[in-house]
C-alpha cells in the first residue's frame, strides 16, 4: 500500500535514494519470451541522464543499469526483473548545508513531518533521480509495445509555446536539439531562454506533450480506471508535475457540444479528435495525446529564506548542480510512464474476451 | 482488476447501469463506530440529482438510497456497507433510436468494441448516473472527515470564468444559485449562458474548482501514489473530465522558481501557496486546491451524423432529457471523489508511525 | 484492504449480515459475452440452502438470488454483476438471549473486540449465511470454466472416513444422498451419526474433499500466489475450516523422495500424482485434489458457560436452528471457492504469452 | 498481479534465481523510525543458510545481505528497503545435465510449459534459495513486532513425531540441535533418520510447528482475509509445503462441538485453545499455533526416469548438493512468513478504530 509500485499486471516497484548505494526496481509481470535490446534501454537512460547537454545539470553520472534477475540468455523468463543503477557521483557534502534546513517548495518539510526521519542528501527519495528507474521499466514496456509509438516532446518553456498541432510537427526533429522541441526555431528560443534563466540563478517551468499512436481500440477499465485517469495519475506522479489534460483539455471547456463532438468515418475512426483517442475511458483507436505541466525547479542559485528544524527562518544560498528547466530531461520520463500505463492496459485487455 | 473499485483502505466498488434494476455500491473498509447522519447523505444526493433546477435535465428521479448492510442501529459496524438506488424513471424507449447506432463522442462505440455486448439504454454503465453511487460513498467519507472541509464550486461555464482566487470568495453563496458559483453576478451570467445554449439544442463545457481545508500534514504516498496524483486520477475518472491541475497548475509553468517557491513561516505554513497544499506528493497542511475541466455534454438536441453497427453514417436527432452543462451537478461529485481520496489517505496515514 | 473481496481479475466482493436486509455481492471482472444459465446458479444455491434435508438446519429460506446489474438480455456485459438474496426468515428474537453474551468458540467476542459494535443477530457478518454469496459467484465462475470439472464431496464425518482414493469413486452418487458422500454405505453411516449427534444436542466435524479435473497446464503465480496457496487461502476462508492439504498432504511428509516423486509419461502426464496436480505452484495438467477440515459447529443445544460483556461467566442454553454437521452443506461452498480460484488464474494465464 | 509480492501494507516483493547475479527484494511499507539490528537479520539468514550442519546441503554460501535503500544511519526512513544477497557459489555446471530434462516432481516441466523459457540452473526461480529473501524481510518484520514471540520448530521427520503439546516443550532447546526439535531425544532420532536417508541417496519429509505468542486481539480481516487464511496461504507458498492446519486442525474434525468449544475465563481468555488463537478469522489473544507439512525433497541421488524436452523418458542420475530433509532449514522460513503475516495485520489493525 505504500506507494512505490505502479501497474496491476505489468508492475514496477522502485527503490532508492539520490545518495544511497543505488536506485533501481523490480518489474513483476513482464511476459516471458521477450528478447531484450539492452542498448535501447541504455539509450532511454541516456536521454534522461544528467550532463547530456549544456542546458541541463552538469552532474556526471553514467547511469548504467545492471540487471540482477528475470532474464536468461537475453530473454525475459516471466520472473521478476530486478535492476539497479549505482549512485557513483554522490557528493553528499553538497547537501550538508541543508541537513537541518527545509528548502522552500521542496519535499524536505513534508517528508520529515511524515516520516520523522530524513535522508537529506540530495532530496533522498524525493529526488527526481528516482525517475531513472521508471525509464528503465518504461524502456522494457516499450519493447513489449512493438506496434505502438509513443512520442513526447517539449511543447513550452515558460511562455514560449509550441502552438502547432502535433500533426504538423516532424517528430524526427525532436532529438535534434537539446530542448527536445520538434520545431527548430522555437527550440532555439527555448534554449536561449533556459540559458538566460540559468544565468540569473533561476529556473523556469514548461510543458511536455505526448502522442501515443497505433493504440488498439478497447484499452481502459471504467469506471475508475479509465485510460486517461491512469495516464493522468502516472503523469502527475512524476516530480514537479502540476497538471494534466488530454484531447481538447481545458480549452475544450469553452466549446459547444456541437463543435466538440467527433463525427465518425465509416470505419469507426473520427473526423476530428477532440476526444484525444479516448471515449468513456476506453481507447477508440485514434491517436491519444495529452499535455503535462511542469513547475519551475525549486532549487534556485540565489539567496532564499528557508526554515530550520527549530522553526527559525534562515537564509540559504542554493548550491549544487541543478537543472534550470526540467522539461528537456522530462521528455523520456513522460514516455516511460506512458509506456507503463499502456503495457498494463494491454495485458489487462488480453484477458478479456467476447466469446466463450 | 476490472476498474470498478476506488481506494485502498476505504474502498468503494460501484455497480449498475442507467436503465437496469438499480445502481449502487459496496464500501469496504469504513471504520466501525461511525454514527451516520442519513439525512446528510440524502442531501448530497439531492445536490446531484436530475430535475433539481431549471438548468439541468428534467428527468425526475427521487434517487433515494437504501442501505443493505454494514450498519446496525445507525452505526457502522466495520463490515461492508452495501447500498443501492432504484432506477425508477427508466424510459428505455427513449433510447430505442440508438440501439444500433453509435452516437458521436459517447462511449457507445468503445464499449461495444471492448465488450461485444452493449446495454444501449441510456448509455448503460457509461452513463453519469453511476456517479450517484460515488456521491453516497463520498457522503459517508465526509462524515469520517469531521475536521476537514471540502468545498467545490463552478469556476467557469464556457468562456465565463470566475477569476478571483478562492480566498476572496464566500463559499456560503455556492448553494444560493442553480449554477453553484459563489459569485452571484457571474452565476447569473453563467445561468443565462446555459439557458441560451439549451435553447440552441446545444451544450457547453466548464470547470469546477475545489478547495480542501484543514488537511493534516503527511497525507500522500510517494513516489507513485502522490496525493495530487490520486486526486487527479479520481477527478479524471468522473464522466466528461478532460483535465486536472492543482496549485499553480498550467499557469505555474510560466513562472520562475524564485517567484513560484512558497516561502515558509516559522510554523511550517507558507506565505504563498503555489504548491496547492502538496509538496513532494505529501500534504503540507496548507489548503489543497485544484481545478477540473469538463467537456461539453455530447448529447445535443440537433441533427448529427452517427455511425451504425454496419458502418453506415446515419443522421440522428438527439432526444432524451439531458443537461446542457454538467458543471452544476458535477460540483457534489467532485466533492465526493475528493472525500474518498482524502479518507483513504487518512486511513493509510494512521498506520504509519515515527516511534516503535 | 478490508478483507471482503476475493480474486484479482475475477473479483467478488460480498456484503451482508445474517439478519440484515439482504446479503449479496458484486463480481467485477467477469468477461462479457457469457450467456448465463440462471437455473444452474439457483441449483447451486439450493445445494447450500438450509432446510434441504433432515440432517441440516430446518430454517426455511428460499435463497432466491436477484441480479441488479451487469447482465443484459441474459448475457454478461463485462460490467459489475451485482446480486442480492433477501433475508426472509429472520427471527432476530431467536438471538435476543445472546445480545450481551459471547458464545464460546463463536466470533462474538473477537468481532466485538475488533469493531466495538456488534450486530449480534445470528452471528451478523460472521454467520455462514455469507457463503450463499460465494455460491452465486462460484456458480458464475463455473459457467466460465466450461471444460473444467470441479467435484467436491464429503470424505468424513467425525471418525467415519471415506478412505478410497477419488479415482475409485462414482461422483454421480454424490447428490444421491443427504450427506453428499459418493459411497452409499458410508453415506448412510454418516447420516446415522449426524442424526445421533443431533439427538444429543451436539455437533460433529468432518472433511470435504475436492477434485478439479481437466485443468490446463500453467495456472498459478509463484512465488507467493502459488495455485495451491490460493486454493488453501480460499478454503481456509470458509467458516469453520481448520486445515487444508493437497496431493499427498500430511501423509506425504512420511514418505521418501524416491517414493513420492511422480515419474513422467512421455506426454508430460505423470504415472502417480502425489503432487496433486501442482508442481512448483503451477498446475501440471493432472487432477488437482485437496481435502478441507471442518470443525464441529460451535452452537450446541446444551447448557454451556458463556461470557457476558461485563466479564461474568453465565450459563447459556443454545437455541436456534443449527446444523449438527456443516459438511453436507459445505460441499457446494468448497466447489464455489475452487471455481473462483481457478477462474481467476485462468484470466491471469490468458494475459501471459510466450511469443511477442 | 504476478505473484512475487506478499502483504498489503507491509509488502515484500522478491526477485532472483538460484544461479543469477543475486537474489533479494524490496520491502515497501515498513514504518519509519525503526532502528534496525543488522546482526539479528544476519542471524536469521544463518539459520537458513546451507552448510550450517552435517544434515543439510553442503553448499557453502555466505548469504550476506546488503541493503541498498530505505535506511539512513541505521534507521528505516519509511521508503522502500531494497536488499540483495549475491550468489557466490554458483556451480552452474552442476546443472548442465538437466538443461533439456524435466526432473520428476520438480517445477522444471511446469515452468517451461508456463513461460516457454527456462533458467534451468539450480531450479532458477523455483529454487528454495528464494526463501532467503523472505527470511530477510521476516527478520525486519520481527523487529517491528517487539512484543510478539514467533517460535517454529521441527515437529516430525518422516514418521518420527513430536506428540507433546507445545506447552510442554522448552523452546530454548530448539537451537541446541541441528534438527531444531525442542525434544533432545527425538531430535537425535530425527538426525539419525536424516543421516540414514541421506546415505541411501534419498530424502524424507516432515512437519514444522509454529507458535505465535502475545498476539493482540483483533488481527484478521474477514470474510476472505481471515488471519488463519493468510497464515495458510503464506505457509503454503513456501517451497515443498503440502498442508496447513491450525488449532485442533484435522484432528478437530473428529470432535464433538461440546468437546471442541473453548470455554471462556472472565478476562476473555479461554480454558482450552482448540481455536488456535483465532475465532471467526480474528485473533482472540490466545496463542496461535499451526502445523505445516513438507514433502520429501524431490532431488534424490539415485537413478530416476526423467522426461526430456522431446518427450523421451531418459534415465537421470541426481547430482548436486541437496538437503536430505528440508525441515531443519525450513524452521526460520516458517517464522519469517509468520512474521510477515502478523506485521501486515498489525498495520491494518492500526487504521481501524472504534471511536471517531
Amino acid at each position: 500500500m505504500a506507494g512505490n509500485s505502479y501497474g496491476k499486471l505489468f508492475t514496477v516497484t522502485t527503490f532508492g535514494e539520490s545518495h544511497g548505494t543505488s536506485i533501481g526496481g523490480i518489474i513483476d509481470g513482464c511476459p516471458s519470451g521477450l528478447v531484450l535490446d539492452f542498448e535501447k534501454i541504455q539509450q532511454e537512460l541516456n536521454r534522461r541522464k544528467p550532463g547530456q547537454s549544456e542546458i541541463v545539470t552538469q552532474r556526471k553520472e553514467p547511469d548504467t543499469v545492471e540487471f540482477l534477475s528475470g532474464i536468461f540468455e537475453g530473454i525475459t523468463t516471466g520472473t521478476p526483473i530486478a535492476f539497479h543503477i549505482k549512485n557513483t557521483n554522490q557528493k553528499s557534502k553538497d547537501y550538508s548545508h541543508i541537513k537541518d534546513v527545509y528548502r522552500p517548495s521542496h519535499a524536505d518539510y513534508t517528508y520529515d513531518q511524515k516520516f520523522g526521519v530524513r535522508d537529506y542528501r540530495g532530496g533522498g527519495r524525493s529526488s527526481a533521480r528516482e525517475t531513472a528507474s521508471r525509464v528503465v521499466a518504461g524502456a522494457i514496456a516499450k519493447q513489449l509495445l512493438t506496434d505502438i509509438k509513443i512520442t513526447a516532446y517539449t511543447s513550452s518553456v515558460g511562455s514560449i509555446e509550441l502552438l502547432k498541432p502535433y500533426q504538423d510537427l516532424n517528430f524526427e526533429e525532436i532529438e535534434n536539439n537539446d530542448v527536445r522541441c520538434p520545431d527548430a526555431e522555437l527550440a532555439q528560443q527555448m534554449k536561449d531562454k533556459i540559458k538566460a534563466i540559468r544565468k540569473e540563478g533561476d529556473t523556469i517551468g514548461g510543458t511536455v506533450s505526448c502522442v501515443i499512436q497505433n493504440v488498439p481500440v478497447g484499452l481502459g477499465e471504467p469506471v475508475f480506471d479509465k485510460l486517461h485517469a491512469e495516464l493522468g495519475k502516472a503523469m502527475l506522479s512524476i516530480n514537479a508535475v502540476k497538471g494534466f489534460e488530454y484531447g481538447s483539455g481545458f480549452q475544450g471547456t469553452k466549446m459547444k457540444g456541437s463543435e466538440h463532438n467527433d463525427l465518425f468515418n465509416n470505419d469507426g475512426s473520427t473526423k476530428t479528435n477532440n476526444s484525444g483517442g479516448i471515449q468513456g475511458g476506453i481507447s477508440n483507436g485514434m491517436d491519444i495525446y495529452f499535455k503535462v505541466a511542469f513547475k519551475p525547479v525549486a532549487t534556485v542559485i540565489q539567496k532564499q529564506d528557508a526554515l530550520d528544524a527549530n522553526g527559525n527562518i534562515v537564509e540559504m544560498q542554493g548550491k549544487g548542480r541543478h537543472d534550470p528547466c526540467v522539461v528537456p530531461r522530462a521528455v523520456p520520463i513522460v514516455e516511460a510512464m506512458a509506456a507503463l500505463v499502456i503495457a498494463d492496459f494491454i495485458l489487462l485487455r488480453r484477458q478479456e474476451s467476447k466469446s466463450w
